[in-house]
């Protein structure tokens, strides 16, 4: 049962990639889905500035990841530097492989680095393939959302809409889905 | 000519409404369809935190609107008290009549209250239907994009990338919207 989502985000992050997952996943709760359902927006620095400078101050710094349920990344060009952040991989390692971790565009770069695809499907956005490669054994070029059971990747920027309603079914259920893309105004939505 | 955009931003907005716009106009620069294009992001208060408490900083404070071709004004449950915000609402009176200014779900009850809906059509969430109707001759209930030639409002939440799109073809043609929607890997672009 998932009741504590941690999103990450870092800098030079594409802010849609975490946002369009974000609005679905905060609904749960807003909604009234499963009221018991917290998140943490988790920075690896407290002021975190966006691709184009936007600066948010997440509610912590590489927080525990102990307690929380689902893991939450997004992409953008800060994933180049952050793939050699030794830091940041190992706290990506310390997540384990227990507990489910999704990923938006070039988030899935992070997920490679920090070992989660060795020897399964994954995507990214369509600009990144060749760079996700040699973490995975498959990149899928043709799905929004390639689901390997606990680790699940989404395309680019505006996948992560799809992502986070597809997070949604596959924890809470398709109806929550539904409610909860009603509420968004979001008639695109698609795994494939 | 479009060269200067301004967000607006304010407590208790729905992040969504102003992310999925700003992430296809700031990449008119981006992608180079005209990289003289700038923006700001312009607060109520020098933090903004959302409906869920996410806090970022905008560039400026109530910035004056002079030098800017462009406002963009998200919604959410922060617009109820806003309405009656005399600065905030005198605020949006400075833009005027001569340029163009847009708003993503209830954020058009701002525009409403600020006189820009007067004898026009209008739209916004599809639960504040009821609500928009004192500010203008007409809601539009079908649509997710409504345009009167220099004021645009949109639906709901993930309208806001539509809205966004929409702009994009508007002020810079068919081809930077489409070129722009493939970047997000946004298939499902729609005004109606």
């Amino acid at each position: 049962m998932i009741t504590r989502i941690a999103f990450l985000v870092f800098p030079r992050l594409t802010l849609l990639d975490f946002v369009g997952g974000y609005d679905a996943l905060r609904r749960v709760a807003a909604l009234g889905v499963d009221p018991t359902v917290k998140h943490r927006i988790i920075g690896t620095a407290p002021e975190i500035a966006d691709e184009n400078g936007l600066v948010m101050k997440p509610d912590s710094v590489y927080e525990d990841l102990r307690d929380f349920d689902l893991l939450y990344v997004p992409g953008g060009f800060g994933t180049r530097q952050l793939v050699d952040d030794e830091r940041c991989i190992a706290y990506l390692r310390s997540w384990g492989t227990t507990r489910p971790l999704a990923s938006v565009c070039t988030g899935s770069l992070l997920l490679g680095r920090a070992g989660y695809l060795t020897g399964k499907r994954a995507t990214t956005n369509h600009a990144a393939f060749d760079l996700l490669r040699p973490y995975c054994a498959n990149v899928v070029t043709d799905r929004r959302i390639v689901d390997e059971g606990l680790v699940v990747t989404a395309g680019g920027v505006s996948s992560s809409l799809d992502l986070g309603l597809y997070l949604v079914e596959k924890f809470w259920g398709q109806p929550a889905r539904e409610k909860i893309a009603a509420k968004m105004e979001y008639r695109g939505y698609s795994a494939v």
